[in-house]
């Protein structure tokens, strides 16, 4: 079966994205759509794009990734789609998709401009519906890719978020909070935990050292912990609690990952 | 493939809207479901109304579109079912679905009281699971639209929202405020721009003076501005804001458009 | 079609859910899946275990119904599948499938321990993603039940919350409140109306005697009312109102049914 994927800060109280699967199946019937997530905060691309990272690659080849986080809709930014060895990302040229792309081999980058991939009437505030949702579902159909639009040469990419790597320490932040409360950072998870054991220096409302473990409850409840984060990133937590509140983290927080200090 | 949309006011919190799925799956296995919206805030019969209105003429000839605000659930009002030209409507017949019909060619009204297309126990309170969304299954099925129940002469109207024609401008409200604090107002979309450019005076927490221009951006952030409408209605909005927190909108604020006053 | 329901506390704002479904769609690609919530309050078991009762019989016989309110994830407590005469059900052996499994006949319980039904890389946070989305997506392409793993003797139940049947009376208490601020009881729905009537005291934020009506336009609007629940079980409800907010209810609140009071 086809499969298209949303992302989108278009929430779920409106009738926005039942509008864009309205769109799709009535050009592509046979094809299934999943919803990432509609919740990234208005406007908010750097959530959009991690939020992309962490997941397009657990769809199965030849998934159509539309990602609709788009600030500049109707102004200059332009709507084009990316092939990939394995997938076809669709969305706003703003570097919402360019953490995923970054990891992908990109074969082509093309401008949304052939009129016939969009709907007939094209407003200015709702190319979810107009534009992205019709092209990626004639995509589905088998419209070739070259025809959906001019070539471009390149994409917009996103500041680069690779943490620091130090004698004996990796310095990083916080890019992600999630419903749990938990922070994501952008230090990959360590690949084996050193001898006597690692930490982290977290900067929240004040500086807390936390300890490194395989598993929330290796420390007792309401106690912080740092884990290899389930996509692919340590994370911040609390065990059965939210870190987010106890400890204070917010984007852009500062994380150092070090050896555990020993205690005298 | 069949197609049914749902929108309620049921949340997402609890199982209720997965259970009516439960239901269509096990009568219409085939037919996918396409959520428009749950969270029409409770009992909300114009919210609900505007939604479908604003959406149903996306989603592909023959869908059958479910609509359950129902705040009179168990008591006289009657669950119905409305052929048109293109689609069929179920829902309660309070009003909900009016706004949608008035489109629409209707080509039939039947009240859903055949216990054949309904579960074997009716509940007094979650008619959608038990009575629409199984007459929407069936109907899906191919159970031919007179046989649901007996014919009804018409269906409630909601209260007429049409905005007033004045010389040289109209007058209107806000009928919707979305989810990123636009206020959808009931003036359709200007066809055309006015040579010496168009403005909104808007009633928020003080009378506001608002520009009409094409899209967002055309004013600076956080300026307010008036846009041609996704839905086809003037929107009221704030460039990466929120007109409802901003302009303090809200439904059934005053909106008069009008040609621009001329700066000294 | 082959059906999988979900049930989780993960909430919608992040990718966890859409990349369960990412997961099921490459495993399983003809799979319908359906959302019961994923708003189940992050690590209570309970209510992850009265939605799943409340709902999973409205599903085609032959769904898996895969449920991850999973506070435990990573630590000692096993993933399960347990088949019984009409479903399967799969999730962490932590008692919240228990409330359900006791109205079904048990055929089997397995513990999900085959690492050739799971992903290749297992993390130690995101099961659902890891072990439960693939595990039901090869049970349901038709790898057979006893090959997820080794038999297992039975499974976690929940403490007991049967209500009490005294004299006259029957003592029970608020076990979920729903979206609408409804309060569903633990006391199945009477069979029929006393002949004098019957009603409930209810202790919210004072002691509150509520008329047992068949509906809740039975009272006046605002007013208190109990009625007999969709779900099985007496509600405690507000005619147009939350009755969390206005009786001030909430989970084990004491509610006891009984003959109503005759007025002098």
């Amino acid at each position: 079966m086809k499969l298209i994927s949303l992302t989108t800060d278009f929430g779920t109280r409106d009738w926005f994205v039942g509008t864009m699967k309205g769109v799709i199946a009535g050009i592509a019937p046979g094809t299934g759509v999943v919803d990432l997530t509609h919740e990234i905060p208005p406007g908010d691309i750097h959530a959009g794009a991690f939020s992309l990272l962490a997941s397009y690659a657990f769809f199965p080849p030849g998934t159509i990734h539309v990602v609709v986080i788009d600030p500049g809709v109707g102004s200059e930014r332009k709507p084009i789609a990316v092939k990939t060895a394995r997938y076809v990302f669709v969305g706003p040229d703003n570097g919402v998709l360019s953490w995923a792309l970054e990891k992908e081999l990109v074969l082509g980058v093309r401008l949304l401009e052939n009129r016939a991939v969009c709907l007939e009437h094209i407003s200015n505030t709702f190319h979810g519906r107009d534009i992205f949702s019709p092209a990626a579902a004639h995509l589905s159909n088998g419209t070739a890719f070259e025809s959906v639009g001019p070539a471009a040469r390149t994409f917009q990419k996103l500041d680069c978020w690779a943490p620091i790597q130090r004698p004996g320490k990796v310095e990083g932040r916080i890019i992600y909070i999630d419903h749990f409360g938990n922070g994501i950072t952008n230090i990959p998870n360590p690949q084996q935990q050193l001898k006597n054991g690692m930490e982290c220096r977290v900067k929240g409302k004040r500086l807390w050292t936390v300890p490194y473990e395989n598993y929330f409850q290796a420390v007792p409840v309401s106690a912080a912990v740092a884990v290899p984060g389930s996509s692919g990133y340590l994370e911040v937590a609390v065990n059965a609690g939210s870190a987010e509140k106890i400890l204070g983290l917010k984007r852009g927080c500062s994380v150092v990952l070090q050896q555990a200090t020993r205690k005298s």
